[in-house]
């Protein structure tokens, strides 16, 4: 299975955390981890090789230079925040298709019955967020562009055989340039601006788990998505927001889960 | 190693949570289960056998039969409670000590340290609860037994060698039978009213964190005992008091990482 991330040197801990989950929720399957990246540092990217080996997958770091000097840079995001999106250009020309993930999940069950999901005419699949409050925040904040639902783009399944038809990097620069003083989440919001109509849906309670909305979860299923349905349903529970679990201040739903992670990926 | 455990049916489930993360966090250690029990079905002791033997661990069933039939029965409580303080009588006489764990814990690091612990004189190991509170109205209500500290029964080192020269189940029937009214939690009142001073302190933060009391632990010690503490040091998880996290219902800090060891102990 072919698992893409994009980090710069300060999100290598969580990442090995995020990989160990993933590791250990899919026993018995094999991982291909490419890495795009520009801010890692060749001794981070051996000890990141090295501890992709000892868990018995396999890592291709792909550096990007200069290819992005036209890109826009946003004052707040890095660029490694666009990787995601023009993956296809980087990634071997073997790949049909890479499954994206952001470095703040834990991987909590088998990833298979997403990864072999039927892409049929669609650029991406990604998760939507239904909390009321910020799906209409984002549907003004992104108009006049015709967004029915605000897709996140920490997981993404990535059709590259049609993205490679399909897309343009000029498409997505200049998106930017026209829109930079609206966007907050660039990459997300231009998933959503520009690719809204080409992304299949998939459950967010499965496949993109805020962590930070378990009450509301729970409630809105009339108690159906409580704890026991977490540890044993959903795939991807996704530390959304500024407060991260690594950092001394986290205090939520899943900080001891997060931590016992922690532990077994890094000791 | 020796673990000593005492369980009717209703605690079979647990029990195996419990021994899973005992065996996950104790990795290389070679671990010797004995259960004193009188209400567990064969079925059951032959299903227990073979889920400690597929773990690599040897498991050895203890029936008591009779032998309590002169042991004062109190009405909220199961006779299983006073097999901890009468194992001496039952256990095989080439044991000098053992370790007894309530089914209600999770084993969150190695035990070695505790388990080698030189014993000196003493009868027994445990922590008690220093939750001020919780002490004093213990204290009033074994008044006039005179107790400094209430130890918890809930991990319970045992000193075999000496128990078996020192102690009599005589002592503890007519302790109880005098007592009964005023008996809350029995086994763990009787420890305290009769061997408060045989027993050696051990670290409640290491060896019996109750569950319920993160914000407690957290702040008496100015932070320093926050989750990365807990998960890194403390040795056992006590899930403490009538709300279990294995019941729909239970809602504590620990939930998420219970229940991820209980989808890994049970599937």
């Amino acid at each position: 299975m072919n698992i893409l991330v994009t980090v710069n040197s300060n999100y290598i801990l969580p990442l090995k955390v995020m990989l160990k989950s993933l590791f250990m929720s899919n026993a018995g399957e094999r991982f291909d981890i490419y890495l795009l990246y520009t801010d890692v540092k060749e001794n981070e990217i051996q000890d990141l090789r090295q501890y992709i080996d000892a868990c018995g997958h396999s890592f291709y770091g792909i550096k990007i230079q200069d290819e992005f000097s036209s890109a826009p840079v946003i004052f707040h995001y890095t660029k490694e925040m666009y990787y995601r999106l023009l993956a296809y250009e980087f990634l071997p020309g073997t790949l049909d298709g890479i499954l994206y993930l952001d470095p703040d999940i834990l991987v909590l069950n088998p990833i298979k019955a997403l990864y072999d999901m039927d892409m049929e005419h669609y650029l991406f699949a990604a998760a939507y967020h239904n909390i009321p409050a910020v799906k209409e925040v984002n549907r003004l904040r992104l108009t006049p562009y015709d967004i029915e639902e605000y897709y996140n783009s920490g997981v993404l399944l990535l059709n590259l055989e049609l993205q490679r038809r399909n897309m343009s990097e000029e498409a997505i620069f200049h998106f930017i340039e026209k829109n930079e003083t609206k966007l907050i989440m660039p990459d997300q919001d231009i998933l959503n601006a520009l690719f809204a109509k080409e992304i299949k849906p998939i459950d967010e309670k499965l496949y993109n788990y805020d962590a930070r909305y378990y009450y509301y979860y729970k409630v809105s299923s009339n108690g159906l998505c409580d704890m026991d349905y977490v540890i044993h349903n959903t795939v991807f529970l996704h530390f959304c927001g500024k407060r991260k679990p690594w950092l001394k201040q986290y205090n939520g739903k899943f900080d001891a889960l997060y931590k016992h992670y922690q532990k077994t990926a890094l000791g």
